[in-house]
């Protein structure tokens, strides 16, 4: 069978598949000159290669999976999903190794799947990562619990001093309302930063990843732990979505204040060419047109608006904050041919200062992606 | 079908290939002892892995196609090909991403077909790489036309400080000719270096890679853009070939000189074993053997003669002039299996200076590669 | 056909397979407080992903054979495997690339198949590695001799400094003897270090790899060669076997003393499942469950004793004593899935020094790793 590469089977739970995907990107972002920390070099137009990943899944015979991705962008070696999973029955799998700690709705999503080129604000801020860890997932057709104890990302964790852990859970209902699909979940992280140097920093770039900048930033900041709760509501009805997600994190410092930070965002999408939303098991799917153009189609074409924000004032902390209007034009040209353009209007307060000393003020970025993945 | 790897296809339009190459290279270079620079500590025997790749191609339905190769050489990741097309019709196709700027014959002719272990010395000194950017192809049966707006390499452009750009495109006519093949092309680019460091810098090794010291070299020259002009001519019929190709540069220095350099090589060759020249499409092929050593035969035998000059002298830029005669033989055991030996004789002015103080002198090296690919 | 992924092959002599693996490790190693070198803060409990691997193995007609795995452990990139292989005939096997010098029995079975987690102390203190060369396997069904003459590893050897060598042999006699098989074999080294730095150090962590520190260590010393010889015994009959190996390794150091320093290790094995204790061709091979848990089975439980000395002190290089009393716990729940359990008690004399200046104490490792492979 095809699955944008070849999926090799047999009937006795053998299963094996090549993985890949490669996105380029060209954006461009304009904010005031002057800015302080250099900012302004990075900004303008800029060309990246986004992602560049191979790798394989497969099963075995006996619920055994395993998935295998490896990240190589811009000529740096890094790993995505390598893990082993065991379904041990038709609704719980234990899944071992690198992996997404059940960060939320659009973290847990695909990245090839996303309405936005980049997540929201939030997920760059508070520090969205894969961790290496034991997870288990328990699913029926409406409700998912996922829960996993995982120690660092994988390049940091091959410090023998990086000692940090973390307990992360997430619940989601789903049921079925009315034509539709509500989606309801809560998530919840504690994160013992439990190494010899304890300090954390939120940040995040304005809007797209070409420019290498963040105007808004906490600094490094001394902590011992992190809490972060999330909540997550949306709801899927034929060609049109909404959603809307909120994360508080707070960093507990010993002898100094605990501050917490804030982000979200809230969205509404759909689809011009009348595709279902695509969401499926907690997480959004892949936008699959109806006709392709490998068909003689025109492919599907999805229109989203959000809105977003974040906070990284607080207490004796000013990280600055950034509201984001945008609104972004997927075409599916295929299942897996796929083209993103979004544009972004920036609010920024207490952010990185011009040259007049000022510190709040706007900035535009508008962005486009080419996507191929198999 | 076998490819060297299985390729798997199936009548829609998907197809899927894994790929693969390895190089293991032995090279020794004599060369006057007392170089400056330390040069004699890189002469001398050296044995390298030269290439090793791994990566994935394939075809979807709808004219897309993409191809991802994963350069691991000496454990150090780099991307080489990596890219997304679309054959929008019988002679168009779009290309999308990192790929080779369309920078003459020997250049576009892919490293596992070259009749040399290494390119020639323009080919290197002018700074020949892969690019991430958009181009476009048209071909028919006479006719190349090749053009794409560049970004630059993809480790280079990670840095959002580097802003520079080019323009490249290559024409070739290749006409039937009496029982032959005529090949008459031209290239040229225009690279601004329109970053915040705004330098280039023209060296290049002498005929091997094992040795990684370069005897000609600009040194770092200060400058705002280059212009590159080349030339190519080849004939092939029957086992025989003949080919020249011409390189020139202009580094544009704003209040200063703007140097031109120059190289070329002439080449001819003759498949002793009868098969016939490989040349396919604007570019060399493969050289399959009529009778490979899996089918009792003893592959094909190809020889080759070259004349490769560079001239990295001019204006007040001194970098050296480096002549090399070169003689190569390869044994293309099977069409996968290829073994390389190649002699090449060089002759240096105002290069790296010996104890004497002698800027001009003669050297040689030999080199042998192995190689298998898929 | 299945192995692990799917095989792929058709009567010419073609073949090609994905390969891949993943150890999740944890571990935790108690040791006194206050020892030198910072030794403390990599002890107590990690997490480690400790091997990722990825690669293609395949043949093509003609006896033409070739493997290359890119080792992607912890984000940073190697090549393990990466060869070219030709069967000259039925017993004869020529392999041009990087390589195992063929340095004993559990250095040369995969790490995939040993019975604990780390491999012998002297393995790791004695450099073993692969290295880019050409060698020669002859093998009949009782006898098996292997030669090659070596450059570096791969990534020593990008710089043109490097010019070390090694010359490496080793031989096996593998009769039937009773009910059994008897294995008795001897390898040498000559190993040039040629290089404009010349100089060697030995080495070994505690027991498993997830501590990032060796209690024992004779740090750098200048040397111009080393020889290495080793001694091999084993005997598998049933479930059962046994196995000795011994190692001596002499630094040459011209006008100072040439120190030898020893290790070995015994080790006894039982599979209590009643599979045979997995022995092929001069190593061990996988632990294959008659009826694993896709099966409705319980897989193969395989438990190990070992003894492992290393001794670092000789002449005027005093790098320390480490003994090790090891227990194992091999489970293989099918053939490509496996946990590890096991636990090391170590005797350390003129180690890392502690606070109360104290170099002869106990440390104690405990270790688990989950591994699935195809």
């Amino acid at each position: 069978a095809w699955k944008g590469a070849p999926k090799f089977s047999d009937d006795k739970g053998w299963s094996f598949k090549p993985r890949g995907r490669i996105q380029v990107d060209i954006g461009g972002t304009d904010a005031p000159s002057g800015l302080s920390k250099g900012a302004n070099a990075s900004l303008g137009t800029a060309t990246e290669v986004r992602r560049a990943w191979l790798g394989f899944e497969g099963t075995m015979p006996g619920g055994i999976g395993y998935r295998f991705d490896a990240d190589l962008t811009n000529s740096s070696l890094a790993l995505a999903d390598a893990y082993i999973s065991y379904k041990a029955n038709r609704n719980l799998t234990l899944v071992l190794g690198n992996q997404r700690p059940f960060t939320g709705l659009e973290d847990m999503t695909a990245v090839l799947n996303t309405t936005f080129m980049e997540r929201s604000s939030f997920s760059q801020a508070f520090g969205f990562e894969r961790r290496v860890g034991i997870a288990a997932n328990y699913k029926t057709k409406d409700v998912l619990v996922e829960a996993g104890l995982f120690a660092d990302d994988m390049s940091s964790m091959s410090a023998d001093t990086d000692k940090s852990w973390s307990l992360n859970g997430r619940v989601v209902f789903m049921p079925r309302l009315g034509n539709g699909t509500l989606h309801l979940g809560a998530s919840a992280q504690y994160h013992d930063l439990a190494g010899s140097v304890t300090s954390t920093r939120y940040r995040t770039r304005p809007f797209l990843h070409t420019a290498d900048v963040r105007l808004v930033d906490t600094g490094t900041i001394t902590a011992t732990s992190e809490r972060r709760y999330g909540v997550e509501a949306a709801y899927m009805t034929g060609p049109f979505h909404a959603v809307v997600e909120g994360n508080a994190i707070t960093a507990v410092r010993p002898g100094l204040s605990n501050p917490t930070f804030k982000g979200g965002y809230a969205e509404v999408g759909y689809v011009l060419t009348g595709e279902k939303a695509p969401y499926k098991g907690g997480i959004f799917d892949r936008l699959r047109p109806a006709k392709g153009i490998d068909e003689g189609g025109i492919g599907a074409i999805q229109v989203n608006l959000r809105f977003d924000h974040l906070d990284l004032n607080d207490s004796d902390i000013v990280g600055g904050r950034q509201d984001t209007a945008g609104v972004s034009l997927v075409w599916a040209a295929t299942s897996n041919l796929r083209f993103t353009a979004n544009y972004g209007h920036l609010w920024l307060r207490d952010a990185a200062i011009t040259a007049d000393g000022d510190d709040s003020y706007t900035a535009d970025s508008m962005g486009m992606r080419a996507q191929i993945d198999f």
